[in-house]
């Protein structure tokens, strides 16, 4: 029952959309690790609404402030602090739903949770702003993974019925990998950019939103990471993906595919590669078997739901006085949260994957 | 990294395909809880193989014995501890994949992951066998769980492409959610077990197998459990699930379909119930919002992956020599673990679903 | 391995002595309590070196901000973090002993620890200014329990040889047990505190420093808190009390004393008192039977060493060089930590007690 | 809250005194470890009553039977099961207590805890018996730190007002560590062992019971484990530590002495050793500064009350009719616990020192 996930690297999370400060405290990264300042701003800003059309008008700096565990760019192994003042807040917006449960949201459950105590205003801390100190503690954890030879990326598999193309997931490159991250819009094919932007804006215009799935790969993970009943890989990685806001699926490899599969078709033949390495021809397994790491790249997808703040007009209830209300929303929303979702993906990849290796490996 | 699950209700599960026995320890399971034995044998009866013409042919009791933690039949408050033997291991059946990596197994993962040192008799600590234990202490917590007005129930979804009917995820009631696991196949449509058994059938004639899906329900959960980032009740359940061998997808509620709707879709309405209570008119977000739940029933799906072991011969390595090899597999196997995953499932929601309770609510 | 303490309730400590800022963070602390903000303030400046002549003339004005979970002075139950900015830092004080291990303090194993990257400066991450956002949590913590019937307080049970009076422990009223941390100088009996101050006063003169012991009590707690094996009130708080700075001895009860009695003279005669409620004549046992409560006042008494921090010079080794070195320390320090360490003790002791009471009894 | 113990290396315990059988998980523990079986039993038989005639007659044969993890005396890195069968069960001596609170023992507060369901026959699960698989655990942990060149015993430092020799903890060879365990009486200087047996038989001769204090020491541990706030040796161990029935005082280094001492007789000068280790010439600090080791001996003290249990009456009350009762005890019972604590101590040492050492070094 926290906003922290970790056993060796801890990331704790903190803050309400229109509080003061939301923030992070990471404990456990290794001390003497360097940090590239600008690549990590660089990563934050690929969340940041305002940069794309798809997104929110709604414009956060979301510019960190690190207050201890940093000296000159080197982690010194004690816990790391970092904080985003909020700015910007149109409290204004909001005002008209103090106590009707806008619905998809979790005003209603965040009521019940909390005995009606918690800071409302902007979803408080439910608010999808809380991604990004999760970005700030992701992007340590990938340039760290990245200097061991582990790399993760992801992109837009799909938004709505638009499909972008998969990543090979049986030769992966680091090139691969992180293409899309450099793009303004993250697909593999170009060509499905506007297909999607397509889909989006005829979403915003109908005042209504659209879902999507992300895919995220990571290569460069050494067999034997993860453990068997209830360590699993897929288990670590599924419990932190269902801490960001709006994924109602995670699968595997072939995920759903699976079930509709012969084992003889589904079974990923073992080889032994040129270099030595052990390998499999195909790779539905999805990289990890028995919950472990094969050494082949180990894939996901997570499902997102359409945004739930709508501009149309939706019957609900008002929690405080338990009754029937209505409502409609005049805050500024991006039709589809799946677009800046894929960074925050990449972040929760990184650490828990980090987590695991740390636990196993050590330094 | 361990074989352990639980915050405040901690199961730890023990043991071996092929060693002395395997079992749990249940740490933290409330005082003062009277057991139905009969009720306890009867429900993990349902996982036993032979019962059931579907699963394999090895027999086993899997009757456990209570070394703690229980008194004449009501809990003590401290640890219990529960172990059953192991009999009836055909080892000779695993003599000729001594070292040959199993495609889809985690001979190899397992042979990383342990330096070679674990036990790899009859899949060793990774055998499905492992679920004896967990539907032992999943079957206490069904039982507590109940006696607080809260019920689990799971069906077989899908096998391959055979389709049983769904839950009514609006308005589930104990005696639907209940209805399959009282019946000798776990469906909801009696229609649809004939077509299941058909196809199950057909691919152990073709030394196959098939995968399947396991569609599980809650209802009776008080709204206002779980917390975000990163507690969700789906991250929690989730982490749990993957648990779960051949478990390769989880999804909650309108799950995956969700990217495709439209947010005036997926949004569920809320409204004054009659009774006071506070509802939705559909369920696309299945029980959880914001990853709390609402008071609707809760609702998940689970994606297995046809059983690796089939009969067909298979190209392979030899883990130990690196090097190429053959294999074919002379076990006994089940040619669809889903089958004897839906009690699992019920058992894996309960043990968590349990420690949330416990954890927020208190006895 | 984290600067981390608890289970439900979760405090997360971050900071360097002479970084940006130190703080903490709050997790699980329940929704709707109402804070008293000058309350909290008044018990942490009873920390703050500068209020007492004994102390480190160093000013630190040790006002925390809260950037998240408070809101209207109610908590909104998700985390609270509250930072504490660091002014007024002589770095040029510590510039002699860069790489030269201050004997008793944690420069070398600090070195180890950390690989050579941790901010040295001032003691960085094991500076005792890092007890000041446990006692903003501490005090947040005894608020709470002071709401529920629960009263922590503490005293210096003595400095050097110079002794104060001891808490009655059989009949503990809140007044006698609040009464020292009122006063000026944290004693029951005021005769004592000329002779401590005295002792503390040769101390400094001979720019040596002395010792002390604090005793701390916890009356109103109900019985039935802990668990045996290894849940123990005892090992709970021993666990937190080892955190505090200089920390070398924790007893409870009668303590090192049990060893020289005999079990007639030790066992507490139970009986029932004219309220109804169990009782015991005598409290040897310190409030705690078989590691839970009783219901008797909890009573500890923790030994903490002179500060390492003296006028002298001293022998010892460059730990980059790997030489020996000799040392002078230039720096502000106090003669004797214990008695700025009486609050602190009360805010471990009441961060640990509520998260044991959370953990059983819920909100 | 809970019988468990542990990050990476997690320690279960079950059991009641007269249930079926009491036990332990141990999950982590690393594969590929040699274990010595006869070394493993000799060291269980330390603890074993019946065996000195200092301690009670009740003829215990402990003799555990592996359950799971261990193949051909190879650990597998699987979880590792073991069960003590309970036999030799007086139960007709504990009738006359069944509801009459003994005091000093947890009868009271285990009624509390456990809501009056805890199994109480000979102290169910707060036996001092459930150190048997505790010792079991910690043999195991033992035996890995031998391999990595790291030592722990420990010896009965005091008997009432009867004390041992201490160990020398600026130069602790192996030897000297080992030696008190390798003799029937665990002493150093064997002159103490007639006093200490003395004072025990005039307790015995008295129907009372007299205390003790265990020295416990470690020798080879690296520099750098541990971590300040709050994951210190100190408190990991004495987190531990009061998980031991019978422990009320625990200090390290010069412990409670350093109270009474000045700064500069308490500070360990450091200074570089022939063989380029840095060492200190005088240990007050018990090998821990700053909650990390530092590479010298790690030593503490463990204060054991005197057994409750003795043959005078006592007066008491019925905790569960609620009036005063009167009390004799027919049992059979140690009448000095410290002397059998003393392999105890050196298993949870070993234990906590093995995780914390798997925590930050990995494999």
């Amino acid at each position: 029952m926290s906003s922290q996930i970790g056993n060796k690297l801890k990331v704790s999370v903190f803050g309400e959309s229109h509080g003061t400060a939301i923030g992070a405290v990471i404990d456990g990264f290794p001390a003497g690790v360097k940090i590239d300042t600008d690549q990590l701003l660089a990563f934050m800003k690929r969340r940041t609404p305002g940069r794309d059309k798809t997104a929110t008008p709604r414009k956060e700096d979301d510019l960190p402030t690190i207050l201890s565990g940093v000296l000159d760019d080197v982690t010194c192994g004690t816990p790391i602090a970092a904080q985003i003042a909020n700015k910007d807040q149109h409290s204004k917006d909001y005002k008209n739903v103090a106590a009707v449960a806008r619905p998809g949201h979790a005003d209603y459950t965040g009521f019940v949770r909390y005995g009606g105590h918690n800071d409302v205003r902007g979803g408080g801390h439910f608010s999808a702003r809380l991604t990004a100190p999760l970005v700030f503690a992701g992007g340590l954890c990938l340039q760290y993974l990245a200097q061991r030879g582990i790399y993760i990326g992801a992109h837009l598999a799909s938004v709505a019925d638009q499909k972008d193309a998969s990543y090979d997931s049986v030769d992966l490159t680091a090139e691969a990998l992180l293409a899309p991250g450099k793009k303004n819009f993250p697909v593999i094919d170009d060509e499905s950019e506007s297909r999607m932007r397509d889909v989006i804006e005829a979403a915003r215009l109908d005042a209504d939103s659209v879902g999507g799935v992300v895919e995220v790969g990571v290569i460069g993970l050494p067999a034997g990471i993860g453990s068997p009943i209830f360590d699993t890989i897929e288990g670590r990685l599924a419990y932190g993906y269902y801490g960001i806001p709006a994924v109602k699926g995670v699968e595997f490899g072939a995920g759903f595919d699976v079930s509709l599969m012969r084992g003889s078709e589904n079974n990923d033949e073992f080889y032994m590669a040129e270099d030595g390495s052990v390998k499999t021809r195909t790779n539905n397994h999805g990289g990890v078997l028995g919950g472990i790491s094969s050494g082949m790249p180990v894939t996901a997808r997570l499902a997102f739901k359409p945004t739930p703040s709508i501009g149309k007009p939706q019957k609900s209830i008002d929690y405080r006085k338990n009754e029937d209300a209505n409502m409609g929303v005049k805050g500024r929303h991006d039709p589809c949260v799946a677009v800046r979702a894929v960074p925050v993906v990449e972040a929760v990849t990184a650490i828990i994957i980090m987590d695991m290796l740390l636990e196993q490996e050590g330094r």
